[in-house]
């Protein structure tokens, strides 16, 4: 590793605007962006996936390695990802910072405490949580009902025992009511860090979020609660973004990581936004597949920011796609060219869809070993039909050097296809329409059908002045349809809409499809089990 | 402020020992106590006050005050603090830094997230809950009681909706059972951390702590439970003593903040030990007044520790002595030279109980503005009847200035008294007597009176071979008995021991009288409410 000082220097970023966490870690402040307003802005890419499958398909990986082969072609290059979460790093998911030689350091830190941006938003989400009950105990002048305080608490850990629980118990310890905990990923407070444009931004948003309902039934937001200036205070410096390096000495800002379905799950904007002042080329990730990634980078990150995206990489694994064709996780390493070809209808459709938004889209064929030749040429050749550019990554192996062909065909595509992009839809229209939208133009469902809970929940947000809001699908990562097990491209679909639900401050209504878990449970044995310092005090069993 | 470089240089740390948090915090490797053993160690001064009032006794201050004076007078003195919790900060106790000119900085960043250590344990800490739930939920090979689980949940935040709680509701969620939350600077991880000589020694004390019981009625162990090298991992950074600076440049080791009645109360054992190898006077504080913060100093963390404490200095007001005099808060301000005399008592009792342990003691008397000249002579001369020495004490307005008398005293008192440090029992008294040897010592109660479940617990911990732990007594602070409004020198009273509760990884049993609160609500009009950054983007409201 290099000191991150010397990392930020070949960027042109001087040492003011540095915070240090140690020798590899660094703030940036804000006023490095106000600073460079002026300066044009890079080209931004995305880099977006399939369908995930428990193969793993190696997004970040190949959004890390993607941004050391384009430094090594000369392209000055930062990554923009989200950092993570600690709970599922205790669970089962071990660290989300690449791995081989397309990694992100120190990774350890990252996986662990970093720089301390998700306890604060814990404890922003806590305090906002503690106040509304505190308000209720002193005399509840707002009127709040109880059976409709929508804010639960937070914790960065997987905990099932705490989704569901009641509080107030016992004497003196306020009003008895229903409550739960999500994960922190889950917050709203995450979605807004993640979307704000500075700090006032920050401070709009919270202040917005809607946190009970009243015994009118009016909506009672974190501004009458008295607690956004504290909020703010608390988040003063996880709104800044966070400079790492990646294995090879590229620049890697990480900051922000909120959930793909409840949330948007896109690294923060104002990340994004300073890498694009710094660098030619910034590469980013969306969490999940692109029929959740891609769809709310474009129609919610992008469209609330003002950013442009100049292209996508799609990352298809030949394992993902035979498991798309329909063979099982264990056979996954034989050669069975006929599910391949199957399985290529997902990573087709996805294709398509990114036309949709008008941004020019190449595939990236992330290598593991094992793969067979000729399975890998069918991919190529299948993309080839289409007129969609493809290549083999090898960045886990080889770094940079595996992905210098990747490199280079997205350098073409910059330069020869602009980028002609445009949301999935106008936020005229209605909330149910946006749904609609969205599963048949995106999913390619047959449409959607509302509970009546949901029904009612829109007639009340749009009553409310909410219905202009981007819609954020909360749906199973697994399949285009909400049902897990329908792999590949499936048809005639009808979306189950069981319930809506706003985050005012992030700006966007979630529309809940199947049962979606905002805190995770431990598995039988977790990762914990096995995560210690070995002999000379390093982290070991983590990644 | 200097960098926080050269305070480190000015007292012969190389910068390789350092880890920076931005240009004013630093963590220092755990190496650097280790590389400096065979050095001989500073003096050690416990800083201690008379009971608590609301006036505010100023014993942080007098602590960071008296640190500056003595480097004023040529002493290479370094001050070993306590840690802020976030939570009382948001709430109603305002800062824990001092104030005026005696204060540690840069005093927001340590009140609010600081280096991240609380945050870090509350992770540790609530990762043990997870997983002891997990291992009921995943089939319960340990056979752990639900009905006797005693490790809670931990924020650091007040929050009374969370101090009594039922878990695991709902389908899937685990069992159903009792629950609750504690403030971090209660949990045991706190005491532990802060009690321990290495990593390797957290460890092993993470191991021992008693999380439940089983169907048997055996004790179970975080050992037992798996997470003991995680919650190492995850605290690995934690566990290195942080490096600040006074308004004067003075270097501040401040780390860990354990309660000071359900735990002891004093900054962390590696943090002194630091200090030690690196000035010639170190200067520390415990919590509350000296019935608990210095017995539970000289008893438990000097005693586990090996450390001789040196001298002591026991802070008083003029206010605090007419408070406990029977003077209403409201009419402090007036002269009262009788209600002065009658709470004299209060002091004199703490200075004789100081004497038991065989360390020298003199009397700071912090002075407000306001103070009448006649009443701190009369002090003066109450202590010069006692032959104790007192000074006065103007640290808040004047800095190091108004503390030269105070350290002068104190370094002639360092040159001229040796310590005859002896704690107060021997390990092999039972766990009732000791209780008894501290409530008739230095409370100077009548005697002690067990619940039926106390007694049941000492039987059931002596069985367990905890019997030569120390006792920490949780007790009120504001009165030497365990009834807070009995002021002054209260006698003939009989302490009321409710229940009994064992810290096995922190090294003792707490003794609880009264209803000791282990976490907080927040007022009426939380100091949440008035936090806020001011226009240049600077935290205000927060002191």
């Amino acid at each position: 590793m290099k000191p991150i000082l010397e990392v930020a220097a070949s960027f042109g970023i001087a040492d003011k605007y540095l915070e240090l966490y140690g020798r590899y870690k660094s703030k940036l402040d804000l006023n490095l962006l106000n600073d460079l307003r002026d300066r044009p802005d890079g080209k931004l890419v995305l880099v977006t996936a399939m369908n995930p499958t428990p193969a793993g398909e190696g997004k970040t990986l190949t959004t890390i390695g993607l941004a050391q082969a384009l430094n090594a072609l000369g392209e000055p290059t930062i990554a923009a990802l989200r950092e993570p979460s600690l709970g599922p790093c205790l669970g089962m998911k071990g660290g989300a910072t690449g791995g081989g030689k397309a990694q992100i350091l120190p990774s350890e830190d990252i996986n662990l405490h970093f720089t301390g941006d998700m306890h604060a938003i814990t404890s922003a989400h806590n305090l906002l949580a503690a106040m509304i009950d505190n308000h209720i105990f002193q005399g509840n002048a707002l009127q709040i009902d109880t059976g409709r305080i929508v804010w639960k608490r937070t914790m960065d850990m997987n905990d099932r025992s705490l989704r569901q629980i009641v509080v107030g118990l016992g004497d003196g310890n306020g009003r008895v009511h229903d409550s739960g905990f999500i994960i922190t990923a889950a917050s709203e407070v995450m979605a807004v860090l993640c979307l704000s444009e500075d700090a006032d931004d920050l401070k709009r948003r919270l202040g917005r979020m809607v946190v009970a309902y009243n015994m009118s039934g009016e909506a009672v937001t974190a501004l009458q609660i008295g607690s956004v200036d504290a909020m703010t205070v608390l988040l003063k410096e996880a709104i800044k973004p966070n400079l790492v390096q990646t294995a090879e000495g590229t620049p890697a800002i990480v900051h922000g990581g909120p959930f793909a379905n409840i949330a948007h799950g896109c690294s923060s904007v104002i990340g994004t936004k300073t890498a694009l002042k710094l660098a030619k080329i910034v590469v980013t990730e969306a969490g999940f597949g692109a029929d959740l990634g891609a769809e709310k980078f474009f129609d919610i990150k992008c469209c609330q920011a003002g950013l442009t995206p100049d292209a996508a990489v799609l990352v298809v694994t030949v394992k993902a796609l035979k498991y798309n064709g329909g063979v099982p996780k264990a056979e996954l390493d034989k050669p069975n060219p006929a599910a391949l070809e199957a399985g290529l209808a997902n990573m087709k459709r996805h294709l398509a869809n990114i036309g949709k938004f008008g941004v020019p889209v190449m595939v990236a064929i992330n290598h593991f070993a094992g793969d067979a030749q000729d399975e890998v040429r069918l991919v190529i050749e299948a993309c080839r039909r289409l007129g969609v550019r493809a290549e083999q990554s090898d960045v886990w192996a080889k770094g940079s050097e595996g992905g210098l062909e990747m490199a280079q065909t997205l350098r073409d595509i910059l330069r020869e296809e602009p980028s002609r992009y445009v949301p999935l839809y106008p936020e005229e229209l209605d909330l149910r329409a946006k749904i609609e939208t969205i599963v048949r133009e995106i999913y390619r469902g047959a449409g959607i059908k509302l509970s009546a809970k949901a029904e009612a929940r829109i007639q009340e947000f749009e009553r409310f002045g909410f219905g202009r809001l981007p819609v954020c699908m909360a749906k199973t990562p697994y399949s285009f349809s909400d049902q897990a097990a329908l792999l590949g491209a499936p048809e005639n679909f009808v979306v189950q809409v069981r319930d809506i639900t706003l985050s005012a401050g992030a700006g966007f209504i979630v529309a809940h499809t199947g049962n979606i878990v905002t805190m995770p449970g431990l598995p039988k044995s977790p990762a914990a089990e096995r995560i210690h310092l070995d002999e000379n005090g390093e982290v070991a069993g983590l990644l």
